[in-house]
């Protein structure tokens, strides 16, 4: 199957989709909800039979949808933070790593703009973990944060699992919690949807190859994944839009094939990432620092 | 025709493709040629009714396609310069705007990436305009060369053509030289093809919609646009793929025809942006300075 | 007398440490206030006298000290917009723009930090002249404004006076605001000061060499002028700290004196730029549209 | 003393200023000679003794003086690529490290202008560790390089020193090159001067405070750092012009000792570091692959 995508609330559609008898499914589970006025779906692949359907590794996949966002109300900003930072809260708690020193990744190339959501978010995080050395009683009622965004294996010249594999035996976090840009099977989705996962992640996977992976088993701490798709692969587009034909593959199919490289993205992607990175990052300084308001991390970015 | 292209070699291709006997074919002509090694299109759309079957104003239309450079031969950067400055400078020549001096516009928005690419020719372009008053004998063999990024509606309030019209009026250009986005239909000359035309340019035809014409008749000199597509309509690929077969429109498609706003772009379209954008600068300031060398080009705007 | 500063206020001080007698000291006024919390210098200069003495065009010149908004008070972003607001919006009155159409100018380089004040203003000012054309309904409670940021003489070879007349001409606004970086005498004005004028404005005063004036005579319409002293001329620091003393001049100073292009400045004038225009942007959106919130302007302008 | 500099050839200087009597000067030697036409000094630290009167580490420290660059000679960047590489080249060998694998340490704040040097010249260096091991033959002739810009402490909570530590525990290079912005007592040396030194580094020495040292004894390879003076310690300066006379502190010099983040810097400093960055990667490409062209640089970095 060419199509392919990062969320797992999108292979669990396309998994219901190609499976007819309720019988077949089995190891996977999804509900949806509301919080703050979002639509949240939480997909949970139980065992192995799961994930070998949806083609994922085992664990929680919640996804946030944004579209109220888009309509501008007043106070959309705020509502997402808080789903955000709620059900972000609730994993770590469901991870056992409340209360624990953090160190945040910001994944993918600052450069290529749909990648740099990861560094994007890293400007907008509260880092706290030299100032618990400096001043620690001012600093005692703040979450201990980290933060680093390795650069890509093009930039570096070492898998960025491998730089914060490093860096994790160095400052011995409780959690990781690693951003990075995610590619969807929808249009639909992209810029609008944010998923947290507690299974780990492959750095690159959004807009590259896969990659040595960053979970619980090669950081030795719990790692909640944060992305948000930026892009659609341009070949899964087309993919999608001719899977229900029999036509003939043409010439732009074929280059989409032959050019992994082209992408769909919103036109303003630029202003999509600046401000999806300011709602990630308060996302996580409020799911770490309970009690703080948006003013407060306004304050202390300034 | 859902589908869009800036480009009048596609507009020609589309054209060809529709009509089926040679005796229809009448008002446009096209011949191919090769210069530093590139393949040159021109094609000329010689009356109203060319103009017509074509949809593109009557004009001269130059096409220089840039594979070569891909490949990452040598000179290939020095070679792609010649080619283009040597089509640009027989086009100012065959317009009469030979020696005059020149306004050079950088048409787009610089904040969304496939679209500033006029801006970023803008700081590739050798600007002598004040030179010219401060140190008239040290100048005297260059041209005469003034330079603006008018920004787009959204940003200034005003249409760019007004804002180069009222410059114009100031400074009494006998040349205009307009460089913009363009889109067109096949993925595979995304940053790979420039082309240049003798019609004008409506500014916001690359990544926007249609707006108030720069061309001779409002400007009151020749005005030579020079554009690169850097995308291709999200939609226009859709309709592509699709074109050929009966096929039901399904989500994704219907999503592209909501959302005008999404576009197909290759990966690293900030790189293709600074690399493409000193190309045309380049080869902009040698067509109208003809016998300067690439270095002296890096001196003058070190 | 070597010293350089583009403040009235200072400018002020320098010629009231300079005048013994009291009876020398005419044609010009100061008195000081507070408005939201903030001090406000207001320097009248009377007549060509005054102006002479002082070394400024003859009008009024309100100086806001931003001191207070250093120590981070919760309220103190809004507090400084609606001082500066309230301020701007008072002197448009004085000079009978009330209710004018409006062109923005945000004059200086934005490739150089220090000089890029006026184009990021621009990007926190909210546009709508063209919105009044296309849906005039919806926008007739709001300020009909335009903006352009016209670069530099040596990015366009045109004088920014010329390109801003040019445009005012075709677009016929009745108030033109200029925005501009100061330079100021003291260390401890930079980025902590606003300056509000009637007097128009020369750009390329901030951080270069004087050119065409824009104000009212040149424009025909009332120019106010913002400006922000981002620099400290270094040789102006320099005869500053050595201006009672009679000591040789050394090393240091010569070079100074040779190299004009040596500037004194916050090292994170990147993060003081970006505040402050935010903080101008909206000061301005709020005295043109009286009744506005602050979270209003966030989000036209998201 | 308030005299703040980085660069040995400047303490030297200081030293050779504060003693009289030749008797006096032991356990420092300096000697200058030129290089492509370019003036190199040569000071080396020989023991404690000297260490201490100079203030700073034994070991050699070189200074590249690119004053004939400012010229725009036609050739005068591949002079400049050239004299660093030769002289960065030689104290590799010196150090033994010749034909190491190399991690290279990019310094600094990309958001401070003046201090972003280290992760511009990341930018410009040729990476390849993750060539070697995908293509081993094809690159079996390059220099095996990683590269990494930590990050500052204010951004990353952790000190760069430990992130280039655990990083060289994973990675083992032979060699670590070390790239940081330095603080100059001289305008006249600023962007206009390179220091060579096998000392290793103090992150953070040259726009804010000392750090962990990165050198040989704490990564366990030799530590060759690069840097360039981007700033005068404003305070600095005031101090170097007044310490000859005897005049009472002034507002501005107070201003300046309690405003230790006041800097002067070139006005144009954006592009400098833009220009600096370039000729200091390329010098580092050419020092490690012997035989390689500037043009080849080029290509490789396309």
């Amino acid at each position: 199957m060419g199509i392919r995508t990062d969320l797992a609330v999108e292979a669990h559609e396309i998994w219901m989709e190609s499976t007819n008898e309720i019988s077949e499914r089995s190891g996977v589970s999804a509900k949806e909800y509301e919080r703050e006025g979002f639509k949240i779906t939480r997909v949970e692949i139980l065992d192995e039979n799961g994930a070998r359907e949806i083609g994922k590794p085992v664990g929680t996949y919640i996804t946030v949808e944004l579209t109220n966002l888009i309509k501008r109300e007043n106070d959309a900003f705020k509502k997402a933070v808080l789903a955000i930072s709620e059900e972000l809260r609730d994993m770590i708690e469901d991870n056992g790593a409340k209360g624990m020193n953090v160190l945040i990744a910001g994944l993918g190339n600052r450069n290529i703009t749909p990648d740099a959501i990861g560094p994007a978010v890293i400007d907008n995080v509260m880092v706290t973990r030299h100032l618990h050395y400096k001043m620690p009683d001012e600093f005692k009622s703040f979450a201990n944060v980290a933060a680093i965004s390795p650069g890509v294996l093009g930039m570096t010249g070492v898998e960025s699992g491998d730089i914060i594999r490093a860096l994790s035996g160095k400052i011995k976090p409780g959690l990781v919690i690693a951003i990075d840009a995610l590619a969807s099977r929808k249009l639909s989705r992209l810029c609008t949807t944010v998923q947290i996962s507690d299974t780990g992640i492959i750095p690159g996977a959004g807009v590259g190859n896969a990659r040595s992976r960053i979970d619980r088993s090669t950081i030795g701490a719990p790692v909640i994944a944060l992305g948000v798709p930026t892009v659609v692969d341009a070949a899964t587009l087309a993919e999608d839009l001719l899977s229900d034909s029999g036509i003939t593959i043409g010439d732009s199919q074929k280059t989409l094939r032959e050019k992994g490289d082209m992408i769909v993205t919103p036109k303003d992607i630029d202003k999509y990432i600046h401000d999806t990175a300011k709602l990630m990052g308060y996302a996580i300084n409020i799911a770490l620092n309970p009690g703080l308001e948006i003013t407060d991390v306004d304050m202390f970015l300034s």
